[in-house]
């Protein structure tokens, strides 16, 4: 590989970095990483390298969406507004169990290319035939964490078939594409996997050396189930089950009492907070400041197209910062600074990923968004974090790049054929709505 | 004024009526209004038309705000996350006592760019300096309702001058700019005008035969104020002072109970929900479910750039869709079609303009716009209305059209200079926080 390098010049930063926020001035990039950063001209380091304006944009990390299913947005308001249950086993699980590869392929390759245009540059993503979202994964330029999301309400030899075809997609793709692809093992939830079963899982993680992710305590509903079926609450369960005694990330955690979210403080669980499908599946409201109190790593995902219906994590950010302070009647709950940690760096750490992104620092890797910034939403020039909260959305990033590859190009994918993925998507969509 | 006609051909249209919400086919305006909107060719009445292709567009009816003041933008960013009180008194109002008429002005045009970008077409505003907010909306070729705010905390001969302001207001602007401008009277809350000049600007709306504006029960500590002030709760206060004698709109109507819910459907009063706002100063969540369902008007209000911090209608759309659910547990509350209705047909019952504008509809003034549906957070192509409440923003907005004109062409305005604005809005931002 030939050395790259690249100069932005003149530019403003939110970095994230605690030391320095916000810098105006210079970023160069050699290869992957940032190799310097900051107000003054980059001197002998910008030798070389080809110079990119950084005037009228504001340039930021990557976004990181920590939890979601890519294929399902060949659902995407095929049933809204409906009981859980009802969408689920009448709408959904019909339309999944006809999926084929192809349909993962592009399913997954359309929320891909959304979530690109809308400033995501990393994403974690349990599903069915992972090997076609790995695919994408590595052609689209992106970087993400992927695992074969396996439920276990199935007799024993189809449970050992998942077992094994999960254990086989993290030794293939375990750090494959320049290591932009990591997985992990993943029982779907407690409600849909056997104890035991969940014991297989955690130690095929022990066994493999990745982290584990599974749906948790999402409704009221399952959390009464499962204090019916095994004598306590999820949190306990899974604890006594062993999958915390791993790095391990829990997506929407919604009901949680005190000594739950003390306990995943004390294990280092990081929770992947999904408040737009919660609000819209009528789950509930994670008690975001207080996990965070708590020291809990607090990160965002959109969960599936299906219940969002959108990927944009500048949504996620916005409503991370808004439902919190309306429903604890704090005005000082999540501060825009904290929100746009949500999707940033306490993304990465969820990812267990903080030492290589989600912040703009010498050293990281280069995945950084830049946004339009002369737009009448982002006046006056105040606060330009407030700005990025309260008033930006993912139709405001111009630029993309992923592990220092530029993949958005003045609002253009530059991997990925966007005119035949959305052809593609609808075409699927069609086969699988006369299928049913 | 020589006829203009115009002939939308081949698109789809969500046209908000009950009797056919979407339709694929042909819209054509003559002047100021729709003439034909069907499936079918419009035969004879498309001769002489200026054809516009309606190929991989959505067209629907603009957008209306039925809450704000304009001129916050000015303060977007300034001061977030703070308590309401101490935001009010150490920040809002300090810079606000040194509005002057440019600040206001260009604060104003500032907003309208937004909105128009956006999507919206119409909107509401409560503020002070409104001959300049009048001439922003005569110049954006937007449609208004325009109100001088009137807080009576002060001498009665400043009142009376502050009254007289507001009716001259009224008397010059009611009807201008080809009808795109109305007027009302408003007293800006109950907790900020004695008992005695809400009567006054209540006969006065009276004399003038325009109806009225105010903001009410936005918090819990200002019902509990007026219970200890007055003896009774805002709505019953309201009615006793002969507020709701006239036709009326409440701004935010977070705290109600049930008896003022019934009391507001049997007065016919409309509330502009403002999500946002009422999430970010940690307000609460107005009822909206329980006001739909006892029939009363709920449109939505975006309220100051300064408490939001955008003006983007489909944001506040989206949120009114999300959060009752959360909130209320029922995944059923708010479904997408309503919560379009709330920022389209609702909206215009909110400012009496039912029979004019909300709907694309034969005899309808042509207020209209049209999103860019060859994206990918529009596939697959399930439900139309759908996609444009969960997954649709501001930014897809390509064409506004407002009276028959169009306003905003290709994302730039047509009547508005935008750079000048932004740059404009930068100086008094800069001029005012120098003062301060």
């Amino acid at each position: 590989m030939t050395m790259t390098k690249w100069w932005i010049e003149g530019g403003i930063f939110v970095t994230m970095t605690p030391q320095e926020p916000v810098v105006k001035g210079h970023l160069v990039v050699e290869n992957d990483r940032i190799v310097y950063i900051g107000a003054e001209h980059p001197g002998k380091l910008a030798e070389g390298a080809s110079r990119i304006s950084g005037s009228g944009l504001v340039f930021m990390p990557g976004l990181i969406n920590t939890h979601g299913h890519a294929a399902m947005s060949l659902l995407r308001g095929y049933a809204d507004d409906m009981v859980l249950q009802d969408w689920l086993q009448t709408k959904i699980w019909p339309m999944e169990g006809n999926f084929t590869d192809q349909d993962v392929y592009w399913g997954s390759a359309l929320s891909a290319l959304e979530m690109l245009k809308s400033g995501t540059t990393a994403f974690v993503d349990m599903y069915d035939h992972m090997n076609e979202v790995a695919k994408v994964v590595e052609q689209s330029g992106m970087r993400a964490v992927l695992t074969r999301g396996v439920i276990g309400l199935c007799p024993e030899d189809v449970q050992r078939a998942k077992l094994e075809e999960a254990v086989r997609f993290v030794q293939e793709w375990n750090g494959k594409a320049d290591g932009r692809i990591m997985t992990m093992m993943s029982p779907h939830a407690p409600y849909t996997c056997p104890p035991a079963y969940i014991e297989q899982i955690v130690q095929a993680a022990h066994d493999l050396d990745v982290p584990l992710h599974t749906h948790m305590s999402e409704t009221a509903a399952e959390v009464e189930q499962n204090v019916r079926d095994y004598g306590s609450r999820p949190v306990e369960h899974l604890d006594k089950l062993g999958l915390f005694s791993r790095p391990s990330l829990v997506a929407h955690a919604v009901h949680l009492n005190d000594d739950e979210i003390a306990l995943l403080a004390e294990r280092g669980v990081a929770v992947s907070h999904n408040a737009a499908s919660n609000l819209k599946l009528a789950s509930g409201i994670a008690r975001v400041p207080e996990l965070l109190k708590a020291g809990v790593t607090v990160s965002l995902g959109t969960d599936g197209a299906a219940s969002n219906n959108n990927l944009d994590i500048f949504d996620e950010i916005r409503l991370a910062a808004l439902i919190h302070k309306g429903v604890t009647g704090d005005p000082t709950a999540v501060p825009a600074l904290e929100a746009l940690r949500l999707g940033t760096v306490y993304g990465a750490r969820a990812i267990w990923q903080q030492d290589q992104i989600g912040m703009l620092q010498v050293g990281m890797k280069a995945d950084m968004i830049a946004l339009d910034l002369d737009q009448p939403q982002f006046y006056p020039r105040t606060d330009i974090v407030s700005h990025l909260v309260y008033a930006a959305s993912g139709r405001d990033v111009r630029h993309v790049w992923v592990n220092g590859v530029q993949v958005l190009k003045d609002r253009k994918a530059v991997l990925l054929d966007e005119e035949k993925i959305m052809a593609e998507a609808q075409r699927c969509y069609e086969r699988l709505t006369n299928k049913v």
